[in-house]
């Protein structure tokens, strides 16, 4: 395969081309390894390549098995993993200055099933410190830059899986999302970016940051190719439920309105809806009745930074340890906090899951935007409402997908999101290769540099 | 509070008087720290005692709070940890002879937990080797015994943590459950053993057996204490679904049929069945059509030797490295499948699992005994059927209880099981509860000793 080919057949197809045996996972690594290294310093999407060791593990697959056992689901597909999880053998700092020189001996479980799968391990990338962020600004390790537009976020804080994925540097990647920090720098960069089903992937040898809505998620160019990451690295256990393939004619999906975001944004929205109705799924207005946004955005930020606190304690009582100032004023504030203040901000998050769980009555899906805004340039202020619209999957574990849908007029993608029932992975899945059938691919102008 | 009285609250009620000031924390470690050196040593269920940690934590606990804040859930409640769960600062074995001298820098996530509850940790408890087996008769630790019959197995593999709690040992313990292992000794022990819905407890700090089906869960001597430990360490996102108090009238119960079962555990069964009827349930026979649960259990015991075959690979691949004969046979088996055999493995394990789903379609809870047979002496040949009834929470995902249905004519204790849909947790708990307002408490004399 030429080198476009390889990049163009992502994960399912490449997959498949090695496995038939017409690529080698050799080829696919010095291909993504090539891209890496005339793009890699640019973007700052990596913190660390593993270059030989993926090298290693490719020459390996492509030496004929003694025992004539095919080759697993992600032959030779190289991937990227976030640096809040643990690779064994490589540096993991989760993004904190602090940790420099922590090296696991262990995958993280998730990391682990990649392996087991056959995929290619190519090395750790760019995030926001201690995954508490969404701008990929990292203080310690350097910005990560949008491959749609230099110094523009890619948003965070799994920013560089993100920027690498959609500028080809890797054929998908791990992230993590505690408030939405796989969907906001999928939507920011143009991808395609996942959170399962809270549980059904395992989170165990993820650095936390707030134990109780951390989640492991996964970034792609393509739906189908984040469907076949997460089919490997999700328990075996919440696959019986979504084994059935999902019908889309006549689904009912509600479109959310009455959010407040970029004209822009709401008329993809619109389009997707649209797109929605044409399959055959019966398209209806919703509101988010009972829900005020921002505060649950805010609850869910006071549970992070209260869970954070205790999570990274010896970090914040240690004046010399490097953190940031926005980390330490983060997690100082979640560890001034009181027992009841959690509790309230908790049963807040918990009764907007509940209100979610009524909608679900009514409809299969919640169509709505993933950010309310496109990605912003670096030094400019940071928006706070960029989680309003993911906190929501967080806070009652459903899974959830952002999708691109176009470009905004100044050039910079645009992201809408499906949320489902829990247990509705196969269907959020289906439906959101559904819309990026109808509305199209947006590759940065660099993925064919 | 007279000791008698401490063991007699439990969790919630000693946690009601240590809140309210009529007890001290300081008094309910010294009752429970003075049972243990009487019974501890007899019944080996303890594999570390931290009395001076737990007299610590209880000071501190009792001390007026500057910030007046009021005291957790938990407060003051003595507890105990399976030895596979990490608590920062004590030794974690999890049973294995090679790991002694291994000491976690940090408390498992559920732990972590029950800390921020104001728990009061007694120590770590007795297991099978690796959580490989399910008779507690450790190789390099020694066996535990049962507390209504010395030289019977407690089950396993948290034995310890089972015999400890209906001994008196401690106010309620965690297990892990890959197969049945909280279950099955709670069964055979006379006490509580609550497995909750799969990704609900978080597992991070659990030392893997099988990262695919281990599960954190809990052993207490009622129902009300075993939900209030759950309710401590589940996931606060869980919570949203469970929130409501399940009304058991009108209910629909299967009573499970067709099991090969000990004539005296089929009649508990019946005992429990008519119980629940008298609650106002709607209970009739069901079938598990398609299930044969001999295979069931195999496949689930190829998939956790297959998987255990990764986590443990350095203790495998080192002859030196002491591990009994019976697990390196049972890891070197599983590291000897194909992917394909594996595979089909859990192809087995999804099918069982969606027929399950289709039962609760028809019926919210299924009813049928913990274990095929009660505890057995050691020497005598282990069972192969043992987990034969619990491996299908497992499989599915689904929470499951077992609770104590009275006496054998051998006077050792019967155990019977709930198991409900995937996030039924609080009717599973409740139904657990009218069960034993039903059926009574069935304590080892040693209770009162």
């Amino acid at each position: 395969m030429d080198p476009d080919a390889v990049i163009e057949a992502g994960v399912v197809e490449l997959a498949a081309q090695v496995r038939a045996g017409r690529a080698t996972a050799c080829d696919a690594v010095a291909v993504y390894l090539d891209r890496i290294a005339r793009h890699g310093a640019a973007l700052n999407a990596f913190l660390a390549v593993a270059a030989d060791p993926a090298r290693v593990v490719a020459e390996a697959l492509d030496r004929p098995r003694r025992d004539g056992a095919p080759l697993g689901p992600l032959a030779g597909v190289p991937l990227a993993i976030k640096d809040n999880l643990d690779v064994a053998g490589l540096a993991a700092t989760a993004g904190i200055g602090a940790l420099r020189g922590r090296t696991p001996e262990r995958d993280a479980a998730c990391v682990a099933r990649l392996r087991q799968a056959d995929a290619v391990l190519l090395g750790k990338t760019n995030m926001d410190e201690a995954a508490f962020g969404a701008a990929n600004d990292n203080p310690h390790f350097g910005r990560c830059h949008n491959p749609h537009r230099p110094d523009c976020t890619p948003g965070g804080s799994s920013g560089g899986s993100a920027a690498a994925v959609a500028a080809g540097l890797a054929a998908a990647a791990l992230g993590s999302d505690t408030l939405g920090s796989v969907r906001i720098p999928a939507s920011y960069c143009g991808c395609v970016g996942y959170k399962p089903t809270r549980g059904s992937v395992p989170v165990g040898g993820l650095m936390p940051l707030c134990r109780s809505l951390d989640e492991v998620g996964v970034l792609a160019r393509s739906v189908a190719d984040c469907a076949a990451v997460f089919d490997a690295i999700r328990d075996p256990v919440s696959r019986a439920a979504g084994a059935l393939r999902p019908e889309l004619a006549g689904m009912s999906v509600g479109v959310v309105g009455g959010l407040d975001v970029e004209p822009e944004i709401a008329a993809a929205t619109d389009r997707t809806a649209t797109a929605l109705a044409a399959c055959g799924c019966t398209v209806s207005r919703c509101a988010l009745e009972g829900i005020d946004l921002a505060r649950v955005r805010r609850a869910g930020l006071l549970v992070t930074e209260a869970e954070g606190a205790l999570v990274h304690a010896q970090l914040l009582a240690d004046p010399a340890s490097g953190i940031s100032q926005a980390l330490r004023d983060g997690l100082g504030y979640g560890a001034a906090q009181t027992r009841e203040r959690v509790a309230q901000a908790w049963e807040l998050l918990r009764d907007a899951s509940r209100r979610l769980d009524s909608l679900f009555a009514s409809f299969a899906l919640l169509l709505l935007p993933t950010t309310p805004q496109t990605a912003f340039p670096f030094g400019s202020p940071v928006p706070a409402s960029q989680a309003e619209l993911t906190v929501l999957a967080n806070a009652g574990g459903f899974p959830a997908i952002s999708v691109p849908a176009g470009w905004s007029s100044g050039a910079l993608p645009l992201g809408i999101q499906l949320i489902g029932a829990r247990g509705s992975d196969a269907l959020v899945l289906a439906a959101g290769a559904a819309c990026e059938r109808a509305l199209g691919a947006f590759p940065p102008a660099m993925l064919r540099a």
